[in-house]
């Protein structure tokens, strides 16, 4: 069958929800999943002696769900260590439900092969365990979620967390968790504190054992069942790698000063606006160019959302953005910032972007800044497949943003070495073309169609405008009609839009 | 049929766990309640132009569940409010479940009577109110449950809450509420987050709204469908009302004197130990009695807990508690203290005290100090009826602290003018005797013989020890035997366990 959007999904993939169908098609009520809670009395102790220890307690079994956080990223210990583990006692055909998947998670490969895991949802994939599933190397295909689209799943209970294996920079004894003291500080919590209110059981795995209480509480003792201590959950610089520093790239701050400009001239440009960001070079310097026009303007913002870095703890301390609301920390400076200031507020994954909460808080954003593989002339984004087709990137936040924010920008190069950013179809649909109001190239910007008001509203802009069809022409001007992908027959890789509905499918190369 | 502590509780009242059988007997695994969802779009807006609108807009109707906390205590403007409001409305035979009911709640009786109110549960009833559900005006008992009890309750969807009206001190557009700032400060909104969680649909009403985001956040976004503005949510004179100064009664500071020798002499007095006391007079005397131990003795305390008074910010700020855990504020100073100290921390009826949690805070506490209006000869504890029968108490975190923590204090006067605190059989239990550990009256000390342990630990402790007997037969010494109440037939309250048996019942008088 055919999505809304023309996507071919075939009926064996098209999950429970069915085809795509535009984005506000599927928010219907819905009874929320309840956890099955084995309740704790005065005398039982939590803390146990060794994580195999803890895997017998919760009766994990052959076919049971799994569940991780990526608030390490590719500093993160813990899926590996909990994987080996569970491989050694023999148990197999679990489904794993990691918010994402690093590049640190390679064993996974083998655990694969092995049939302990048998089943994957997950934001993304990168590098070789990305090449390693475009293979074909999963019987089933992965499910990709984006982070608001998870929580909703996880809420709704289309994925059912049996134990939750979740790495705490600091626990005590009963299971109060943060990730703003101890060795390997994350910051946020914000994903994982999804997986421990609706996980049936909860591993609480961590290297710095507190006194009771320990506060702040990101997760509270009530949503954690056992605790184990290890001698490290993460490497610190491996969290904060990837972390960006301010570009010298002339393209880059090319793009940079046009979504700015765009930015800074649009309506929602006006003391308490609110805006989200991102991490990419470019993205960074948006947010330096905002500043210095924010403090020219004499604007200040009531919130700045979303994965956070220092760029954003900077306009916090100078009084420039109210607020950080913040799911995820993306350096050092960030998690120390949640810890020490009281403006920066940690949210869970449901309150950041699920589209079946009562209200995220993408819901109340002006505008986001937001990248792109590829962008095609229906402004269709794909942020998961390379040139080649291999998945390599992630969902992330990027469908739930567009879709809620009140005005997104795409900002991405119009090439990439010799390959068209900006291409007639793209290879693989995360965002649908609806969500993106505006692209921003280093030649210029094109608004969707869609938005009229916009269009009208930047009339006078002083940026160069063209239509996406201009773009991608100028694209291929220069580097050629790039080749299509040969895909094979096997279905790798289905992505769920945020509401659970199927936007596309990958298959094997 | 008869419960395992002698008490007789007619079939009919017996409810959905039976008879009380012993503190641990009804700990089980079980399927949590999971609310009904009504997700919100983008452009949703949640704040409505009033309260009968935002009563149309939940679909409220006749034999449906409210509920509301009881943070304002006698300052409490909100639950009057909605009632009229849903009285006017001509919707009826209602079941509400406030955390508490207060004598502010007086009009309360009128809507009984008027068929708009039909089933209650609460904490507790105060004088007219109690009195007149004592002279039998309901059709259905009232179900007295403990704060853990409700918390259980709601996440056993034993209540299972169509719509909570939640007064919130200050709210932004979207339903992010504290209970720190604004013009009605009440602190903690510990009960009221149980609310919220579980609450099929959540009615925020305030007389501070505050610009997006309102932080900190005690209640999200996600749990709140409208908000409604009013003039005054609370009279904050109300809210401070019958907190304690310091008392001069020489028999009250007698008895906190044994207390706080009984708390320093104790096996738990060491440095991390923790404690519950809480608002009488003779409360109040122990805390300044302890504190002055601590630092005699250098001695600090890992937290305290419970209901907060200035005497206990007073510790946190000196240094003798590291953390204060915050279910409920009985005066400004502690409401203020929430907000602007990190280590006062607020948490939830669930986390404070359910019995079916993951494990609640009570079960880390080392010792309690709790009252009595009667306490028997098998230890069993009223703190709801007076001598003359008649509701005017409440069970509170009674029975719950009482279960949980190491080392259970009651704290009594022997008599009361001439009615007798010792008696032979209490007139109603809330207690059961296992979970009081020492008595402590004027005239000295008696530990429960069920805890040898003390018995052997404090054989030289400085203070007159007594069997309770011993205890019993010196009041009725003193004010002679008390005369039996004669009650009616009707049941007019039912008293849970925390664990939803039945430990007794109320007969009308």
């Amino acid at each position: 069958m055919k999505n809304s959007l023309g996507r071919e999904i075939p009926e064996e993939h098209s999950g429970n929800h069915g085809g795509f169908a535009g984005e506000l098609a599927m928010i219907r009520e819905y009874q929320e999943r309840a956890r099955h809670i084995r309740p704790v009395k005065p005398r039982d102790q939590k803390l146990l002696g060794s994580l195999r220890e803890a895997i017998e307690k919760t009766g994990l079994e052959d076919g049971m769900t799994i569940s991780f956080h990526h608030h390490f990223r590719e500093g993160d210990f813990v899926m590996n260590m909990v994987l080996d583990q569970i491989a050694e006692m023999g148990i197999k055909d679990l489904s794993i439900a990691p918010s994402s998947i690093a590049n640190v998670h390679e064993p996974l490969i083998e655990h694969i092969k092995n049939g302990v895991v048998t089943q994957i949802t997950s934001s993304g994939l990168r590098d070789k365990v990305g090449a390693a599933i475009s293979s074909g190397i999963m019987k089933h295909p992965v499910v990709i979620r984006s982070h608001g689209g998870r929580a909703r799943a996880i809420a709704t209970g289309d994925i059912k967390i049996d134990v939750a294996f979740l790495g705490a920079p600091s626990s005590d004894c009963y299971g109060n968790l943060n990730g703003t003291v101890g060795k390997a500080t994350c910051g946020s919590l914000g994903y994982a504190m999804i997986d421990a209110k609706y996980a049936d059981q909860v591993v609480a795995i961590t290297d710095s054992l507190v006194p009771y209480p320990n506060t702040p509480i990101s997760i509270p003792q009530t949503d954690v069942d056992f605790i184990v201590e290890v001698e490290a959950i993460g490497d610190p610089t491996g969290i904060a790698k990837g972390a960006t520093r301010f570009t010298n790239n002339p393209k880059e701050l090319l793009i940079a000063d046009y979504a700015a400009k765009v930015i800074t001239h649009s309506p929602y440009y006006q003391n308490g606006f609110s805006f989200q960001t991102g991490t990419g070079g470019a993205a960074l310097a948006v947010t330096r160019f905002l500043k210095e026009s924010m403090i020219k303007d004499g604007i200040t913002a009531s919130f700045a959302l979303g994965g956070i870095t220092n760029a954003m703890v900077e306009l916090l301390k100078e009084g420039l953005v109210e607020r950080i609301i913040d799911v995820q920390d993306f350096d050092h400076p960030a998690a120390v910032s949640l810890g020490a200031n009281e403006a920066h507020y940690e949210i869970d994954a449901n309150m950041y972007a699920s589209p079946l909460s009562k209200g995220a808080v993408i819901n109340q954003l002006d505008t986001a800044i937001l990248s792109a593989l590829e962008i095609d002339t229906d402004y269709n984004v794909n942020v998961l497949t390379g040139s080649d087709g291999v998945i390599r990137g992630a969902s992330g936040g990027h469908s739930d943003t567009s879709a809620a924010c009140k005005m997104s920008l795409v900002i991405a190069p119009l090439i990439r070495g010799r390959i068209p950013t900006v291409v007639e179809a793209v290879n693989t649909v995360v965002t649908p073309g609806s969500s993106v109001d505006v692209l921003v190239t280093e030649l210029g910007i094109a608004i969707n169609p869609l938005r009229s008001d916009l269009i009208a509203h930047f009339k006078e802009l002083d940026v160069p405008q063209y239509t996406i069809k201009e773009l991608q022409e100028k694209a291929y001007g220069i580097v050629g009609i790039p080749e299509a992908i040969e895909y094979g027959e096997q279905v790798v890789a289905v992505i769920e839009y945020r509401d659970g509905t199927m936007i596309d499918v990958v298959r094997n190369v």
